[in-house]
C-alpha cells in the first residue's frame, strides 16, 4: 500500500491528505495584438475563452482567474479538478481557444491540495500503540489508514476547496531547505511538528483576513509546495509573510520562489478584461 | 487584526507603516521599429502614450519616467497609486497604447512604500509596558495600533511620497540574507535594530545629495525590498552604496539584485525621447 | 579495459550495468498554429509523425509518448535504442516531420539505462578475495568482469526495459550532492552502500504501485541520473518521493532537477492529441 | 559632502577617484540578414553607423570597438564619456542607426573608471592625524578632500583613460565575495590593503604586456567592478589571470562574471567588418 | 616577461604550455525550415557550408564536426587555429554561409589547448635550485623558460593536436572549486600536484579507449577549462567520468558545466546531414 505510516521507531514522515488537483497557468497578455482587433472580434474571443473557463459541475472542481500585476504574468488561470485527466482536458481546451494567440505562457505549477498532518500523525500513532498495535505491522497500517480516512471526512471541505471571493490573490511556491547545515528533512519529527505548530499559530492570527490554500507538488513540479492566499487588502499579504519570516520554520528552513500578486475577477467577465478594464469579481 | 504587535517576550518583528503602492516597469526600446516610422507617426504615438503617463489627481499618486542606460532597460515607468486597483488600471492603460508595439517588457517590481520602525516599535513597547499594559493583550494591541496611527500622521509625506526632481535615478531590489550561518531573521531584535541604526546613519550623511524611497515587497514580488535613489550626480550612488557595503547590516546580511540606472525626464516630453533625444526633467 | 574494478584497498566505485540508450525530448505544443489547420491537415501531420514514433523491431528499443501538464512541456517523446546511432536517427526522423513546425523543444535528456550494483560489487569482491585473487591484478579484473557479465544475463530485462502501460509518467533528473560539507563522492563505499540499501527499501514498498527506470547520464548530460516513474495514480509519485526525501541518501545527498508529470498515451493515437483530446494508452 | 573619509577609528572604506563614465555594449551580429544585403547597402549601413562611433572632441571621451569571439557577442562597442548624459546620447545615436536591425543586444555594463586608493587612504590618514586633525571632524574632512584632489591631478591620465592600440581585448565583471565565511567587506582595512598590494604586484609584473582599465559599478550595474585588459598576445590574458587566481585577494574573495574576448579594430573600418573581414586596428 | 615562474618560496602556480586556439560552436538545427527546401537547394547550402569547414593547410589547424544529441545542440563545429585571428576568420566565414539561416547558435567556448605541468614545474624548480639558481632571479627565470621551451618541443604533438577519428565526442567545461571551505586555489602546490597525479592515473587506465584534449579558458571564457573526449563506445565516457568523480581532485574540487555528446562526422559529408542522415566519419 502506498500510504505512509510510522514504523517501529515512531513517525518520521507526517501523513498527508490529498484533495483537488491544481494547475496554475500564468500568461503574459499581448496587448499589442489584442489592440489591433476591433471590439467585436475581442468579444468573440472572450466568449469562446470564457466557455473554456466555465466551472465544472458542482463538486468536480473550480476555475479561478486573476489580473496579475507586473511583467511576469498578466493573467492567472487556476484549474482545480478531481484528477490529472481533468486538468489535461482543461489545459488543452483553454490552449485551443483563439485567445491563445494573444497569451504567452510564462509559468505554471502542478500540485494537489494537501493537508499535512503532523499533529494528527503523532496522535494516531500514540493511540494505536496504546491499543497494543505494533508500528510497521499490517494491523497497524490498516488501523492507521482507517483513522486517516476518518480524518478525510472531517476536512473534506478543505480538500475540495471552495476558493474564496476575495479580491486579491497571492501565489508562491516554496521548499523546505535541505542545506548542508540546516536541513529540514534531517530534523527530528518532534522538532518539525513543533515548528509547524508555531507556524500555524501565526496563520490563525490572520485567519479572518487571509484565506490560505496549500498544495503539495513533490514529485509533480519544481517546488515542493504551492501557497495561494486570498485577501481583501493586499497589504495583509506583506504583513503576514513578513511576520512568518521570523518564525523558526520559515527563518531557518523556508525557501521561497517567485511571488505573484493580482486581482481576482469573475471568469465570465473576461470580455471586459480584453477591453482594457479590470473586471469585477 | 492584521497589525503585527509585540508579544509578552517583547518585539521580534518591527512594525511597518505602508504608503503608496508602486509598480516599476522596465522596457527595452525597439529603436529599429521606431526608426521606420516618420516623425509625425512618432509624435502621434508619443501623444497617446504621454496621456497614459499623465499624473493622477493630487494625492492620488504620481508617475516617474527615466531613460535607462544599458541593455537591461531603456525606459523606466514607475506608477505610484493608492492601491492595486489603481496600479492595474495604470498598467493596462499603458500597455494598450500603440507605443507598446515598440517596447519590450524586461522586468518589473510590485511593492508598497514602507517605513520600517525598529526604534519606534521598541519605544512604544517600552511606553506601553511602563503603563502596565501586557504585550499580547487586547488592550496592548489597541494602544499599539493607536500609537502607530499617530506615527503615520507624522510621516505621511514619506508614505505618500513626492518623487524628487533630480536628474539621476537608481533602482535595485534587495533581501536580507537567510543563510545557513548568517541569518537576519534569526538575529535578535536588538541586534537588528542596532544594525539598522548604523545603516541609517550613513544614509543621513548623504541626505543632502541623495533622496531615498524604500518600498516593501515581501509577499508581493521576488525580492523583499525595493530601493529608489535620486541624485544630481550619479557618482554619489556609487559612493553611498560602496560605503554602506561595509556596514554590518549590508556586509553580512544584504543581498542585492540587479541595479538599474538612468536619467529622469518629464513624462510630457516623451515625444522628444522617441525622436532620439534624452528629454529634460 | 574500461570496466571499473576494485583495487587492493577494496571497492570505491560501484560497478554498473548499462542497457538501452535513452533520449527524452520535451516539447511545447503550439496550439495556436495547430488550430489554424483544418482537421484533415492535422490528420496528415499526425500520420507522418506517428510513423516516426513507430516502435523499432522487438529487442531494438521502444518509444514512449505522454501528454505533459503545465508550461514546461506539453509532449514527451522518449526514444529507447541500442546505441547513440539509433538515437540520432530517431531524433532526426522525428525533427524532420511536418509536426516539428508546431512543436517547440524545451528540454531533453541523454542517458543510458543503468543498474548500480553497490551490494553486488562488494559481494563479488569478497568472493574473489576469498579465492585468493588480488584486487587490481589482471586475473582479478577478468574474474570481476566475468561475474558482472553473469549478472548482466540475470537482469537483462531491467536493462532492455519494457516500459509499463501505466497512465501516469513522472520524469526528473538528479545528482548526488558534492557540497563542501556533505559530499557523496567523499563518503566511504560502505556508508554509501548502506544508504542505497535503505533508499531501495522504500522503493520496494511502493513496488506494486510504481515502476521505476533509472538511467545514468554522467558524462552524457547535465545531471548525473534520470528517473522515470510510471503509476496508475499520480498521487503515489508525491507520496513515494516525499517519503524518500527523509531517507539519508536523499535528505543529505539528493539534488533534484525539474519534475515533469503527464499522461502516457499510445503513440499511434497522436491524431487524437492534435484534435484536442488526451488520447488513451 | 559625499566624499567618503575615515572616521575616528581610522579608515574602513578606501577612498576612490572617478574618471570617465563607461558603457560597454555587446551585440550578436545577424550575419543571416546582413548577407541578404548587397555590398552597396552594407556600405551605406556602415557609413551611418561609423558616424555614430566617431570619437568625441579630445578630452571628451573615446569609443572602442572589437570583433568578439563566440556566441555571447560578435561586436563590442565601448563608449567612454564625461557623464551619463553623454553615454545616453551615445547609446541612443548608435541604437537609431540602420545597423541596429542587424545587431541583437546581448549584454552591457555601466561603470565609471575608478582608482581604488587603499595605500593612499591610509597614508593621508596618517599624515592628517600626525598634523593633529581628528578623523571625522570637518577640518579633517576638508583636508582629506584636498589631498584627494591633489591625487586626482597626479593620476588624471588614468582616469580620463587613453585606450591602448593593442589588438586583443578582454572584458569581465567581478565582485568581492560576501560569503557567510569569507567576506571581503567584513575583513579589516589593513588586511584588505595588504591583499590589494600583493594583487597589484602581479599586475605590475605583466605591465609591459597588458594594459588594464578598472571601472567601478557598485550602485550602477549588477557586478561591483569591470575589468578591461588589452594585449598583443591573448595568451597573456590567460597567464595573468591564472597566476592572479592564486593570490589571496582573488583565491578567497574574487567572484568572476562572464569573460568576453576579441580583436580590437578601428571603428572607421566598420564597413570591412560587415563585408566579412576582421578589420585592422 | 609573461611566463609564470616559481619565486623564492617555490612554485605556487604550475607552468602551462599552450597550443592551438579553439573555438567550439554549438547550433540548434532548424529542421523545420530546412525541410521546406528541396534537395537541390539543400545540396547548394551544404556545398557552400562544407567549403567553410574545409581544413586549413597542414599544421595550421583543424576542423571537427559532430551531430549532437538532445535539445541543447544538434551540431558542433570546432575550429582549431594558430591564433585568434584565425578563429575570428573561421567564425565569420561560417556565419556568413546561407546555412546560417537554418542554424541557431546556442553556446560556444573559446580556449587554448593547454598542458598543465605540475610535475614538470616542480622538477625544473628542483634542478635549477640544485644548480644554485635562486628562484625569482632573472637567471632563474631565463633557465626556467628555456627548460619549458625544451618541454614544448617534446609535447608539440599534444599542443597542435590531431583530433582522433573516433565516432563519439563528449565536450564539457569545468572549474576548480573556489568554495568558502574547499578552495583549490588556496591549497598548497604539493597537495594539488598529488591530486592531479592521481587524477591522471585514472585517465591513463582508459587511455586505449578515450582520447582527451584539455584546453584552458581562464581569462577567455566563462569556465576555466574545456574537456573534449573522443571514444568509439560512448558508455566509456560515463564509466571514465563516474570513476574520476571519486578521486579527490574531482570529488572535492571539480565543478562541471553542461555536458554535450554526439557523433563525429566528416565535414565533407555535411550534405548527407541536411538530408536527414547521420553522416559517417
Amino acid at each position: 500500500m502506498s500510504e505512509t505510516t510510522p514504523n517501529a521507531a515512531g513517525p518520521i514522515v507526517p501523513a498527508t491528505l490529498e484533495g483537488w488537483h491544481l494547475l496554475h497557468l500564468m500568461f503574459r497578455i499581448r496587448w499589442d495584438t489584442l489592440r489591433d482587433l476591433d471590439r467585436e472580434a475581442r468579444a468573440a474571443l472572450a466568449a469562446e475563452a470564457a466557455a473554456a473557463l466555465a466551472p465544472p459541475p458542482p463538486g468536480e472542481g473550480a476555475t479561478v482567474t486573476a489580473r496579475m500585476l507586473g511583467h511576469k504574468a498578466g493573467l492567472l488561470v487556476l484549474f482545480a479538478r478531481r484528477d490529472f485527466e481533468g486538468l489535461a482536458h482543461a489545459q488543452t481546451n483553454w490552449a485551443r481557444t483563439g485567445l491563445a494567440h494573444h497569451l504567452e505562457p510564462t509559468t505554471s505549477f502542478v500540485s494537489v491540495v494537501e493537508l499535512g498532518m503532523y499533529e494528527m500523525t503523532a496522535k494516531i500513532h500514540r493511540e494505536l500503540t496504546a491499543r497494543g498495535l505494533e508500528a510497521g505491522s499490517e494491523a497497524y497500517d490498516h488501523a492507521f489508514a482507517a483513522a486517516m480516512a476518518e480524518q478525510r471526512g472531517r476536512v473534506v471541505s478543505r480538500l475540495e476547496v471552495a476558493f474564496p471571493r476575495r479580491r486579491h490573490v497571492c501565489f508562491y511556491p516554496m521548499n523546505k531547505r535541505r542545506g548542508e547545515v540546516k536541513n529540514w528533512y534531517a530534523a527530528p519529527f518532534e522538532q518539525r511538528a513543533a515548528m509547524m505548530l508555531e507556524h500555524g499559530r501565526i496563520g490563525r492570527r490572520f485567519a479572518g483576513e487571509v484565506t490560505q490554500v496549500i498544495s503539495g507538488a513533490i514529485g509533480l513540479d519544481d517546488w515542493e509546495w504551492g501557497v495561494d492566499l486570498f485577501a481583501d487588502d493586499p497589504v495583509v499579504f506583506k504583513k503576514l509573510i513578513y511576520e512568518m519570516r521570523f518564525d523558526e520554520a520559515s527563518a531557518e528552513y523556508g525557501e521561497f520562489g517567485p511571488f505573484y500578486v493580482g486581482l481576482q475577477f469573475d471568469p465570465a467577465r473576461l470580455a471586459s478584461l480584453l477591453d482594457g478594464a479590470v473586471p469585477e469579481l
